[in-house]
């Protein structure tokens, strides 16, 4: 009987037991859910499956679970995943995450090969998905001898229209922290009709696109980081134009850069005093002083904001103006931000969220020379806050993948993500199924 | 016969040497100048004077020839001090500085202590002087049983009005790299009528402040990072305002913050393809892409520079529209404005600089319980691109602080900067026969 270790349970989790529950009824296998939290392993896992408790950071353990299993999970943060991936080397396990190929995990390439084993990573949504659907019609395009001119990809992950009713269109159905710093650190990084572009912090929030996807409406997309990485990533050299954003909700980007702008969501460095600031005092913290005039007059005048901007209604929704008590004992500014932000920006019980993804390429066809614009797009609904979109857009691409590889559908050895044909097709393909269907559309004007 | 040994032959070290051959001539004492270029050391050496060639790394070198000495005086950048410091603390010789007193440094506090000996720091210009004229009055504020309500303090090392010839009115005096990436990293802190204020990096040269300085014109200043340790440094505990920052003349930082907005003051990563890149294609870099547009009317437009802005002059008058090749073959943006700004602000032969501070205190006068106002200003003009007034005021204060250790005036042990009395009192008294004078001034109203 083969068994299956899925290490962590958090809520991206919750759709990939699901789904690896279902499957191992059929082809009798055993599923172990680990997380340190047993009350939460036990709440996701089924009858048949066993919960334990675990720690990490035990060695000794960490291999026992490892070597009783046939391949493993890690839902864990990427921090982590070393100390998982060490045991899968030793007792010679399959390891799959959802995460980001670090140097920590790249650096163990080698010894994965040497040995023949198989270590897939990036098999969520974004990394995952994402690789999964651009590369289908990117290869797709090389194969059939066009040339691609440009690559544009952006994903977010919103609320449902249903669920949508605060002025900034959001709510959280991810790492909260993650969304608070969003774009610190180095600038956006992109390559636009053959120049390299650099976008700083401060200005990432007011250089957005809008994009329309047919049947949800209007988005806008800011720069991440590091779309040059995708140059190798998805062998685009001579790509004139390669650009990968966030997707939010028109006016989010704007608004929220008023914290930018501000400094409110600097990590950096601990305030002054924050046991007895109020919301309303934090605000004024970062603004110029005066003996008289109000916290909101000097903000909108600082940052040039207008009174019937609807920036000021989504920070007055926010409740920054509010002398409320923070109650934090020692934060950051980032830290007051995200602790305000996930009283307001919670997802309810009854919440669904949504997962958006679209892509756009240009080629030139190898037929007519002229430029052919195609779009693919996703669009994905939560059932409630538990099993939200972003759980199953997660958490299915890495329950398909780790069913394919025992059932030796998958074959391959090495360190991968899912930008190879032959990980991504069945992957896709299966997907289907679930209502994870791409839309694509072809037009003949740019 | 005592000895001086003096490491560190730059710029900044011309006046101190002259000021310390004089009093050696007087005193008998034998001054030994070391730099790793012996060329540099022989330059700036009199007949006297012993120049030798030196390398702080080595070890045992640096041993031998402070154990020869009867007093050290670093002049390497801060980072070398404690190779200095720890042959001192073995050979029991004093030490003294311009530089700050870095943790590095702190953490031999009581080492020296234990020994009886003693290390100065901060015995430049800023920090320096600033702490010698400003504890100077707070000391007799608060000896006359007045209450400090308020202290503001600014420098500047500026271009003199005589050789102000660019529309920047600005020129290096100092390291060029340190203005490119000044006010990076944490954001400036100080505290304003009781209250905590933060001005991150992205707005620090718009929340510029006038300064008025009679015979000398106007200045505008920003904030410095770090105003909330001179509670503890001056004493300043429930003084409700704290605010220092750094002088150039108006309508700089106005011209600066577009390089801040850019992102083209970033120093924490490479830009691509800089080998063939021009100044015209870097501007460009930071700019949305369009494809007719020029690289000046994208710029205008982004930033919101009107066409009648002085801001316009400075940046073509800088030369970064012009397709000029910039002829580096690696290198941040950072790095990029350093080597064009060395080549435009850079002091000629004949030029002289110019270095400002402008202190303002208002206390409660403890009869009237009336404000008082008093403001305390210096203006120091240099001789030429050698003796420059940056070198005077960083040289001269050393220099008279290691006659007066040689000559016993000063008797302390221990480790100090000079914010007390028996350090700055003979320091100052004597500069003003350099004509180094604060001028002060009390108002009656605010």
């Amino acid at each position: 009987m083969k068994k299956i270790l899925i290490i962590g349970a958090g809520r991206s989790a919750s759709s990939l037991i699901k789904y690896l529950e279902k499957a191992a009824a059929k082809y009798n296998w055993g599923i172990t859910v680990a997380d340190k939290d047993i009350k939460l392993a036990q709440s996701k896992a089924s009858e048949k499956t066993k919960a334990i408790s675990f720690n990490i950071n035990n060695e000794e353990a960490t291999g026992q679970e490892v070597k009783k299993a046939g391949l493993v999970i890690s839902m864990l943060p990427a921090r982590f995943h070393k100390k998982v991936a060490l045991p899968c080397l030793k007792y010679n396990k399959p390891l799959l995450t959802a995460s980001y190929e670090s140097k920590d995990l790249a650096d163990l390439r080698e010894e994965v090969e040497a040995k023949g084993l198989l270590f897939l990573n990036e098999l969520g949504l974004d990394p995952g998905l994402d690789h999964m659907s651009a590369m289908k019609i990117i290869d797709r395009i090389k194969g059939e001898g066009h040339k691609l001119l440009n690559f544009e990809s952006f994903t977010g992950g919103l609320v449902a229209p249903e669920s949508d009713n605060n002025p900034w269109n959001y709510k959280f159905s991810w790492n909260p922290r993650n969304v608070v710093v969003a774009g610190q650190g180095e600038p956006a990084k992109f390559i636009q009709e053959g120049k390299y572009k650099y976008i700083p912090y401060n200005r990432l929030f007011k250089r957005t696109e809008k994009i329309n996807i047919e049947g949800f409406g209007t988005f806008e997309g800011y720069a991440n980081r590091d779309s040059l990485s995708y140059i190798d990533r998805y062998n685009l050299h001579g790509t004139p134009t390669i650009y990968r954003g966030t997707l939010r909700r028109p006016g989010f980007s704007r608004a929220w850069n008023v914290f930018v702008q501000l400094g409110a969501t600097d990590d950096t460095y601990h305030l002054e005093g924050i046991e007895d600031m109020t919301y309303r005092e934090f605000i004024n913290s970062f603004l110029y002083y005066h003996p008289t005039d109000s916290v909101e007059t000097k903000l909108f005048h600082y940052l040039h904001i207008d009174q019937d901007s609807d920036v000021i209604d989504k920070l007055k929704w926010l409740g920054i103006f509010e002398d409320k008590p923070i109650g934090l004992k020692k934060a950051t500014p980032a830290q007051v931000l995200e602790h305000l932000l996930k009283q307001k920006w919670q997802l309810q019980p009854e919440d669904k969220d949504m997962i958006v993804m679209w892509h756009k390429f240009i080629y030139q066809d190898k037929t007519s020379l002229k430029p052919v614009k195609l779009t693919s797009s996703l669009a994905v609904i939560g059932e409630d806050n538990n099993h939200t979109a972003m759980s199953k857009t997660v958490g299915l691409p890495l329950g398909i993948a780790a069913k394919l590889v025992l059932t030796g559908k998958i074959q391959l050895t090495g360190m991968h993500i899912p930008t190879r044909e032959d990980i991504y097709e069945p992957i896709l393909k299966e997907l289907e199924g679930f209502g994870i269907t791409f839309r694509e559309n072809t037009y003949k004007s740019l």
